[in-house]
């Protein structure tokens, strides 16, 4: 079934406390070749049947006024794939 | 500066609260194109310099290991992008 995933990250005048904490655990576990670390969301909305223009457009809608806060994070990417990864279910 | 991008997600068959919460008040705003919505983690690593495939193969080792709980999560995607969206920044 078709996805459209919405991706959303903090702004970047804003302090992001978990990127942080990975920023500041990274090295202590060997990782030394990033030099910043941020973190946001990644929302993957199903869509039955076919994904329309109309239904694009409502993504969008939906990804700026209700999954990111616009005082404080940006959407940075809304598009659709045909099938996520984590979509081959494994029924366990 | 060359950002890499580590997505993780819920694996299918865990419960996932949050995007429980959103498919619950997406119909109540008046969004009713999405049967399912699934809430995961977008991280961006920022790399001064070159990204070799050694510094790839680290990012991917980071993401097996400290950015998801692999018990309940799946990596679904690490890739290099040139530079984030949230790059531009507005300076509001």
């Amino acid at each position: 079934m078709p996805i459209i995933v919405v991706d959303v990250m903090p702004k970047p005048e804003i302090l992001d406390p978990q990127g942080k904490a990975i920023n500041g655990a990274l090295p202590r576990l060997g990782f030394t070749q990033f030099s910043q670390v941020r973190q946001g969301k990644r929302f993957e909305l199903t869509v039955d049947g076919e994904v329309t223009d109309e239904i694009l457009a409502a993504a969008r809608k939906a990804a700026e006024e209700m999954l990111s806060n616009p005082v404080i994070e940006d959407v940075v990417n809304v598009e659709l794939v045909d099938e996520a990864g984590t979509d081959d279910e494994a029924h366990a």
